[in-house]
């Protein structure tokens, strides 16, 4: 009989459902305003309501596995999202065991970050590979570090948050409270720092101006850079320098055999990946040099929060 | 019966060979000059004869369970040692497999810090401990990453090189070719640059003055310290600011449980304890904060080496 795996993305704005099979056919799919729900309890009568109806729209024989869930602040080891800034609900929610108790089936939880390198493992570019990195360039830089075929997660379940190493001391002011960190160069959010910092301290000219401090994003800068605009190559060039630097560092801890990098300002593509690829070499230790890939995720164009989710499971309990 | 490993630690100066039960206790002890041997054949002759003088020297009936070897560039893979700057033969050797075919018992061999974390675990004061770091503070910056009561080797074997993790990519020359690696900075070596650098450029009264600087070292700057001479604490200060940052960042990708110091700048207890924590504490993201314990390694004053090289066979086949 058919096995399948619901895969559940929790973002601050939608919750996203999907069931899919270990190629990552989708059976069914569903999805509610997160946001819309000041109380827990709401949320998740719609969260269980929503899993329903997904699973009833499937005409086919099937077994069902299990539930993944990527959530922001999502601990693995207890199954709770743990007093995520980005959600209503600022507390501590032991999601994985309302939901177990509620469908007699394993559920496992963690952060965005961690289920995508799931997701890469099963779906994606990381198959077969024991030891990698997946770099999510969004908002801000999420990160998944698979040590040996496992996931890392740390004595709390909190590890794997490289875009809060600090890359310059006295540099950019963070949402974390701290100064410099690698997200704030980075990540959609960074690069976008960097063009208007580059147009407030230069002449050059560049159609990135006529855009709306608040309206600039990343695909804006992709696409400017690929008119040749000399603005839009240097924040990419610097970025990826920044980044370089700081995947070479990475590449000192845990000696992965690839780097994957998914998110808004990998969509970029050769612009980011070439010259960070360059100054990922440049800062190697000799050991480490021309053996470690640099690549974009395999999931860039899927449904990646759904198959991060559910790969939660396939790898877990296959 | 009683059981019985022995641990080598092989130096460019002397190896060291020990037999050691699982609490620490020696039955044996032989050590002969590395640099000596010219070629590698001999070596190995030397090492087959001192490891027999050892076993032979035993009187009561025991069980070898296995040799583990901490060496210089070596890998735990393929239990090979790889071309090692430091010692005669700069080739590949595949130590583990010669000794394994001659004894006819596991042998396992890792690198000097890899070998000091699985020390601290069974020895030490990591023993139940699943997330941890042991840094060892030398000549240069060693590092060991346990995660899931496991070495992190990476793909390659060489995972786990935090001293070339870059603290200023403008920063000191260090010995690998690049700049600003956190070495040049928190070791033996790097606090000796750093008192240097204090005394090339300040006025300040110094009893380190009077010292030849290639005499100079670190257990000289700690007694300063103690007679409270304003350059030593200085330059602890500085390590310990660049030292505690860089841990917060370490803490950041393994969420360990604790980080342990050993090696020759360890030795200066507090003076180096006290200030990296501080830093390392102000340095770190929010959800890490006040959790991590920061300790001297509890195997300072003991044969570590040889129990880090044991502690791989009774951690491995135990």
């Amino acid at each position: 009989m058919k096995e399948l795996c619901i895969g559940i993305d929790i973002g601050g704005t939608n919750t996203v459902i999907g069931v899919v099979d270990i190629d990552g056919n989708f059976s069914a799919e569903n999805s509610f305003s997160t946001k819309k729900y000041k109380k827990i309890d709401a949320f998740i009568e719609a969260l269980k309501i929503g899993i329903k109806e997904c699973l009833d729209s499937i005409k086919t024989n099937y077994i069902l596995k299990g539930i993944g869930i990527g959530a922001p602040n999502g601990n693995y080891y207890n199954g709770s999202i743990e007093y995520a800034p980005n959600l209503n609900w600022y507390e501590i929610i032991p999601l994985a065991d309302i939901l177990n108790k509620h469908f007699h089936v394993p559920v496992v939880l963690t952060n965005d970050a961690n289920a995508a390198a799931m997701g890469e493992m099963i779906y994606g570019s990381a198959k077969g590979l024991d030891n990698f990195i997946v770099i999510t360039l969004g908002t801000g830089l999420g990160s998944g570090l698979v040590v040996d075929g496992k996931v890392v997660y740390g004595h709390d379940g909190f590890a794997g948050e490289i875009g809060h190493t600090i890359y310059d001391p006295n540099g950019r002011l963070c949402g974390c409270g701290r100064k410099g960190c690698l997200e704030t160069y980075a990540s959609a959010t960074g690069i976008k720092r960097t063009v208007i910092e580059l147009l407030n301290n230069s002449d050059t000219k560049s159609i990135l101006i006529d855009i709306p401090e608040d309206e600039l994003n990343s695909k804006d800068i992709y696409e400017a850079a690929v008119k040749g605009d000399k603005i839009a190559l240097d924040a990419f060039d610097y970025t990826a320098k920044v980044l370089g630097l700081k995947m070479a560092d990475s590449i000192a801890y845990t000696s992965p055999e690839a780097i994957f990098l998914f998110g808004g300002l990998a969509l970029s593509g050769d612009y980011i990946l070439k010259p960070t690829k360059k100054y990922m070499e440049e800062n190697l230790l000799k050991i480490y040099k021309n053996k470690v890939r640099l690549e974009l995720s395999g999931l860039m164009g899927k449904n990646a929060a759904i198959l991060g989710a559910a790969a939660l499971i396939w790898k877990e309990f296959d």
